[in-house]
């Protein structure tokens, strides 16, 4: 077999077998298939498109390229929840302790943030001494004495992913609705879950900027995980303004205690319990919708969910009364108002400019070394359709570096624009599938 | 300026600036642009090809990545010729020493064969002692002093198309009717002529294996060369059977021995003149086609054209005494005859197949490295629309091996088709551009 009959046969819009996308994946991971050849290969991938088939092979190849996590150890329905990320997005802070607390175990492999979208794992270390850096034994301990534990990706989950997302991302060959969804599914594929619940984001801040395009993903994903016989469902959330009201590593950890406290956000919160129900079905906790709901409102209600956090920043190291004392939380040296510069409704949030001013902030990564700092970032008191008054505060804004909360500031308020008549509302979940 | 924004543009449809593609050709022959970007990039222009403006800043671009051959010192207007090769093409050597005598200067760069065609040089070595080593300085006094001259492609000559080439030849990204039309015009127009006379090949044994694609590509190097201010002229011409008789390095000397001397095979002796009045015409040597076509036969009929392949031989330090003896040029250990298995006409000759089957014999290279046998090949005793009786000769195999001639027998015989019914007469010059 020569990788040039592979490239020549999808340039020419033929079908890669089983046997060809496995011959191509071993030898790009050993070093044997040059970069040169494998992009040349994306791109007529781009044009050609794969097919069903060839997508899921690629899927799986992909996640046994490197240890397939074997979570049988664990007890139970094993439920997972993977987001395409976005902007404001904490959702995983407040779901996974809320459904840990209704009974699923949770054991997630989470990654860290770069560009202008944040890291699971790095609004996790806002709690002083908080580690991911577990071994499997650990990790598995965890979730079956506490009923939850997040860990870093190791390095030898779906290596050949992480080579090839690498080369795409060099060579404009990301966009392509096979190639995300075989990326995200080998990882989530080979970290072992039984059950994986998708919150596929579309709108400014998400990567699928169209809703048809986030539809055609989560299909994608959903058909590659019931193929490799996992338990599946997707649901379709907007990201065309930050999720909730705070962007920034420690806010967001506060937005989340707040959530499980049963004062968060109104958006944040309806997509916490509609993941949340998901779960619980998926994970046989629940009956019914109504039942799922019930179970999770109570969580909150009891305080169970609450307890459930602080024992799961205990287990890694944290320091559990950060979760009652946001004060030992880390604070940024000035905290201001941005006050709005004209009157009317908010009618548009550029979504992606918000996180790319957290980042001006210092609060993200601009490449994979940065140092990040978890204390800046923003609040947001007025969102789409809302009111507000000239001089009213549109924002509150964290930092510790007067010259850069000028840019950011600058810079956040040319991503509001208003309107004097009431927008409509936007919906936050579109569709489930 | 970032390559990963030409290859997204090309990608989506643009059109790559003459800027843009001074800087991804500068920055790819000094290393600086990674091979899989170009890769990447070779194959969105392979889907979305390129306009004729994009062409030709490419070409310019390649051209002008090596040394620009300045052949000013060299009296007269320079007419080059190129082929697009093919199997038993042998023109180059009769027609330099042809038009030669008639008065056009002859200074030409020429390459070796690879795979199932054979290259000029190759063939040129057959005269003992005959080298195209020669400096520039040697290169120009030869055409000054005797009309013609001809010498290897210098490291120097378009690095950039060298780059380029290796690299789509590896990523299935060479049939792109300008990127193909691009690499030979560079290297044509870094040669320095003031015309060039281009002879496509179409046909089983062409690149291009269908008519219209040979037109198309013909059109567009017609119109990158007269964009760079030289006079272009090019005729598309059959290679679906070998042409003339001869396949094989000193064969095909001897065949354009012959030709010189009149009695040459009767379509190989039609391009050669056909080619001939074209270079005539360009170089401003004849007043129209009949004056040229007179001239070219002059020529050949008083012998001054058979002398100036002497000369030309000699000056290059071949013994010239094998132009008239041919028992000084290279000879296989054993020539046999391969009968016919039918009785009927020849309805068609796989051209490649042929190509290949002389490769067998050791007269041609697999790769860059290989050592050639200049003395086998094959003489072609029957053509497409030939009768021949069964057991009678179809062609001469000459070999120096008897295991491998047996198999390139078998091979050949393959190659050859037959009917019972006279085919139409195929037509050998198919058009002129």
């Amino acid at each position: 077999m020569r990788m040039y009959d592979l490239i020549m046969k999808k340039r020419n819009g033929g079908e890669l077998s089983r046997e060809e996308i496995r011959f191509f994946i071993t030898n790009y991971v050993n070093g044997t298939i040059p970069d040169y050849q494998v992009s040349a290969l994306m791109m007529a991938i781009y044009f050609q498109k794969m097919t069903e088939a060839e997508t899921y092979e690629l899927t799986m190849a992909m996640a046994e390229s490197g240890e397939m996590l074997d979570l049988s150890g664990i007890q139970g329905i094993k439920v997972d929840k993977h987001s395409t990320g976005g902007v404001g997005d904490k959702t995983s802070l407040a779901l996974t302790p809320l459904v840990a607390a209704c009974g699923i175990p949770v054991a997630k492999m989470s990654g860290r943030g770069l560009g202008h979208t944040g890291g699971t794992i790095d609004k996790l270390e806002s709690f002083p001494g908080f580690s991911t850096a577990l071994t499997i034994r650990q990790f598995e301990d965890n979730v079956n004495r506490i009923g939850i534990a997040i860990m870093g990706q190791t390095a030898d989950l779906a290596p050949a992913d992480k080579k090839l997302y690498a080369l795409r991302d060099v060579t404009a060959t990301v966009d392509n609705l096979s190639l995300i969804a075989s990326s995200i599914m080998s990882k989530k594929l080979a970290s072992g879950a039984d059950a994986i619940v998708l919150d596929v984001k579309t709108g400014s801040g998400a990567f699928m900027k169209k809703e048809a395009d986030a539809f055609a993903l989560a299909e994608e994903m959903v058909k590659i995980g019931k193929s490799a016989g996992r338990k599946m469902k997707a649901l379709i959330t907007d990201m065309d303004q930050p999720l909730g009201s705070a962007v920034g590593n420690a806010l967001e950890v506060k937005e989340a205690i707040h959530t499980l406290q049963g004062k968060g956000p109104k958006d944040f919160t309806e997509l916490v319990y509609a993941l949340g129900t998901e779960m619980l079905l998926l994970g046989g906790v629940a009956k019914n919708e109504q039942d799922a709901m019930d179970r999770l409102q109570g969580a909150v209600e009891d305080g169970s969910a609450l307890k459930k956090l602080k024992e799961f920043v205990e287990a890694q190291g944290g320091d559990p009364r950060a979760v009652e004392d946001e004060s030992l939380l880390p604070k940024a040296s000035v905290a201001e108002e941005i006050p709005s510069p004209r009157e009317g409704y908010v009618s548009s949030i550029v979504c992606d400019e918000v996180g790319i001013c957290c980042l001006m902030l210092g609060g993200g990564r601009e490449t994979k070394e940065s140092p990040i700092d978890l204390s800046v970032g923003f609040e947001l008191k007025k969102k789409v359709g809302d009111y507000v008054k000239k001089g009213e505060a549109l924002a509150g804004i964290h930092s510790n570096d007067a010259l850069k909360a000028k840019e950011a500031t600058e810079r956040f308020l040319k991503a509001y624009s208003f309107t004097d008549k009431k927008p409509e509302n936007t919906k936050l979940i579109k569709g489930r599938i």
